[in-house]
C-alpha cells in the first residue's frame, strides 16, 4: 500500500484523528527505517469480558499491525490496586495483583482472536507507576494546570452541577498520559470518550520531550437495544467468547438501522460492499437474510466459517422453521371431527376446498405444527384446540364452544 | 496557672482559634495524662533569615512551651527539594540536600533564642514524604474534592482572574495537612495567610483517623514602613541575629502606631501594662520614650539586658545629641565677623542679646555642632556658612551675600 492508501485504511470508521499530518509522518519513517510504530491501546483491568463494543477499537489496532506495527496492550494495574480510593464509586473496588493477572489473562485469550501475538505486548502501568516517588508526581502535576483538566467534559459538567469531584480524579488522566511517555507510543487508539485523556497524552510527551502521539478515537457503539451504549452492564451486549449460536441470535436482534453500523463497524467490509448491501436491501432483498450474512461474518472473526454456517442452519430449525408468531387468532366452532380441506374452506385460511386441497399437497398445510398430508384428514376439535397454518404466516387457532 | 488561665494566656494576640474547646479538651487532658502536647509549626527551607515578623508565632510556641508543650518544627524538605517544577516562580529553585540542611542549622541557631531546644524537635517531611508511593499520593488526594481545595483564598483570585495553578499547586497543601497526620500533632500555628492549610491538616486527620489538631493563627505584622508586611524582599523587616545598634536604630524609625502593634505582638507585655504605657502617652510622654522602652524590650529578648542598654546609649550618642534636621532655614549675611551674642539676637534664635548670653551659658547653643562657651565669640561668617543650634529644636545655617 502506499502511504495515502494505509491512510485511508487506517481512517476507515474513525472519528478524530489528530494529527493526519502527524501520523503520515510517522508511517513514512517507520516505511523508511522498517521501525515499526507503537500503537497503544489503555485497558482496564476490572472489566475483562471483551464485547463487540470493545472490537471497534481492537479492529482499528488490528489495522495497525495488517501494516506490520506493533500493539501494545497497556493494563492500568496501578489504579487497578488502588480502585476509587474516595469510597464513592462502589464499580471500581480495588483488585488484587492475582486478580489483576487473572484478568490480563483473560484479556489475552480474547484479544488474540483479533490480533496477532507475535506484533502485540501486553504491559503493565505499574512497570512504572510503582516505582514513581511522590517527588515524581509532584513534578507530573506541574506539567499541566487546573483549568486545562477541568476542561475535561465530565469534569466541567460536574463542577457546573456542583457534584463533588476527588482531587485524585484528577490524577488518573495525568498517570494515563504518562504511560504513553514511559511507552514512547507513536499512536494511541480509544472510543471518543477517551479523547481528552488521549490528548492528555499527546501533550505530556511533548512536556517530556518526545514527539507527540498521533491519537484516533473510534465511534461508540449502540448494544442490541439500538439505543444505549453497549456495555456488560446493561446487558445489551455480545461477548465475543459466546457461543456462535448465542452471537447468531443475538445480532439477528438488531434492527435494520443498527444492522448497517455494525456492518461498517465490526466487519471488514469496505464502504463499497457495504453501499452494494444497502442498494440490494433498496431494491427487495429481505433484511433477514443480510443480517444473517453480519451474523455469519461477525461469528467467522471469533470462531470459524464453519461454526458460522452451522449457527446459521441451527437459528433456522429452532426458530425460523418452527416460528409460531406470540399472538394467534382464535375461533371457536362446535366440537366434532371436521375433514381438514373444509375446515380451511369454513375458516378462510383457504379460498375454497380445491384451493385447500392443492395447499395440502404443496406441503403448505401445519396441523399442531406438523405437516398435513392428506386433504381429507379427521381433525378433531375439542377443548384443547387445534392449530392451523397455511403457509409462512397464516395461523389460526379453533376451539370448541 | 488555671485551664482557664492558660487559655487566656494562649488566646493573647492570636487571630483564629480553631477551636476553643478542643484546645481545652487538649489541655485538660495533658494536666491529666502529664503528657505534653505537640505544637506543629511548618517552615520553608528557602528562608532561614528570621525577622521579628516570624517571632509573633514562635512567641506564641514559647507560650506553649512555657506550659510545658513540645514544640515541632517542621521544615518542608520535600517541597524544598522540589522547589517549583513549573519553573514559572523563579522564587522558589530546587534546593539541595546541603542546602536545607545547612538552613535547618540557621534556623536552629535563630530560633533558640527564643525558644528551649529541650522541649523542641525538629523534623523533616521527607522523612514520611520521601517514602510515599504514587499510590499513597492518589489515596491523599481522594481525601479532598477539587472544590474545597480551589477555595483557598489565593487559588479563588486566580481562577477568578484566569492565571493558570499548576495543578501541583493543589497538591501542596495536602502535603503540608497530611505533614499533621504524620507527626500527630495537637495543636498547629501559623500565619492567618496559612489558615486554609491549618485547617487541611485538620481535615487530613479526621480522615485519617485522627484526632483534629486545634489551628491558632497569629497576625502578619507591617514592617518598618508600617505598610507592608514585614518581608525580607521589601527589606522593611528587623532580622533578629541583627547587631542590637541596627535594631534599636530601626525600632526608633517607626511609627508610633505602629508602636503599640508591636508592643502587643513582640513583647511580653500584658494587656494591661501596654495600656498603661499608651495613658502615659497621652498624658505627655515623649513618644520617643517609649520607643526607646520597646527596643530595649525586644533586644534585651534577642541579646541581653546590658546590650539593649549599651545600644540606647550609644543611639542617643550617635542621632540623639546630635541631632540636626535634614533641613534648615538659611539666611545671608554680609561676610564678616560678629560676635555670636549678636548673631543669635539679630537672627532672631533669642530674643535679645541678653537671652542670647543666658542661652550660650547654659550650654544651649551650638556653633558648627560644637557647644559654644562664649558669648562673645568671634564668629566669621563666609561663603561655606556656620550652622547655629539654639537648644534642640532651633537651627539657622548663616552664608555671606
Amino acid at each position: 500500500m502506499t502511504i495515502d492508501e494505509q491512510l485511508e485504511f487506517l481512517k476507515k470508521g474513525t472519528v478524530d484523528l489528530i494529527r493526519e499530518e502527524d501520523l503520515r509522518k510517522k508511517l513514512e519513517r517507520s516505511t523508511k527505517t522498517g521501525k515499526p510504530l507503537r500503537v497503544k491501546l489503555g485497558l482496564d483491568p476490572t472489566a475483562p469480558d471483551i464485547h463487540l463494543g470493545h472490537t471497534v477499537v481492537i479492529r482499528k489496532l488490528k489495522a495497525f499491525q495488517d501494516l506490520g506495527h506493533t500493539v501494545i496492550f497497556l493494563i492500568g494495574d496501578f489504579t487497578g490496586t488502588i480502585g476509587d480510593p474516595s469510597g464513592k464509586n462502589v464499580t471500581r473496588p480495588p483488585l488484587s495483583r492475582e486478580e489483576i493477572d487473572a484478568n490480563a489473562e483473560t484479556y489475552k485469550r480474547q484479544m488474540f482472536k483479533i490480533l496477532d501475538p507475535e506484533k502485540t505486548e501486553l504491559r503493565f502501568n505499574g512497570e512504572w507507576m510503582d516505582k514513581f516517588t511522590a517527588a515524581d508526581f509532584v513534578k507530573l502535576c506541574a506539567k499541566t494546570t487546573v483549568k486545562q483538566i477541568l476542561e475535561r467534559d465530565d469534569f466541567t459538567k460536574r463542577m457546573a452541577d456542583e457534584k463533588p469531584i476527588s482531587l485524585h480524579e484528577l490524577l488518573y488522566p495525568l498517570v494515563q498520559g504518562y504511560d504513553s511517555v514511559a511507552l514512547n507510543a507513536d499512536v494511541e487508539l480509544g472510543g471518543t470518550d477517551q479523547k481528552f485523556n488521549l490528548l492528555m497524552g499527546r501533550n505530556l510527551q511533548r512536556e517530556y520531550e518526545q514527539e507527540p502521539q498521533v491519537i484516533i478515537t473510534t465511534p461508540l457503539i449502540e448494544g442490541l437495544d439500538g439505543v444505549q451504549k453497549m456495555s456488560k452492564s446493561l446487558n445489551n451486549y455480545i461477548g465475543i467468547t459466546e457461543p456462535a449460536g448465542e452471537m447468531f441470535g443475538k445480532i439477528m436482534s438488531i434492527s435494520d438501522e443498527l444492522m448497517w453500523k455494525y456492518y461498517e463497524l465490526l466487519t471488514d467490509l469496505s464502504v463499497s460492499e457495504i453501499s452494494n448491501l444497502k442498494l440490494q436491501m433498496e431494491q427487495g432483498e429481505n433484511p433477514r437474510n443480510l443480517k444473517v450474512n453480519l451474523a455469519k461474518l461477525i461469528i467467522a472473526d471469533f470462531h470459524s466459517k464453519d461454526d458460522a454456517t452451522a449457527a446459521e442452519d441451527e437459528f433456522v430449525k429452532r426458530f425460523v422453521q418452527k416460528e409460531i408468531p406470540d399472538e394467534i387468532d382464535e375461533k371457536q366452532i362446535a366440537a366434532g371431527t371436521y375433514a381438514l380441506s373444509q375446515l380451511l374452506a369454513d375458516t378462510g385460511l383457504a379460498a375454497s376446498k380445491g384451493e385447500a386441497r392443492r395447499l395440502i399437497e404443496q406441503g403448505g398445510v401445519k396441523v399442531n405444527g406438523e405437516k398435513a398430508t392428506a386433504a381429507n384428514a379427521d381433525i378433531a376439535i375439542g377443548p384443547d384446540g387445534v392449530l392451523l397454518q397455511v403457509g409462512k404466516r397464516k395461523f389460526l387457532k379453533l376451539k370448541s364452544l
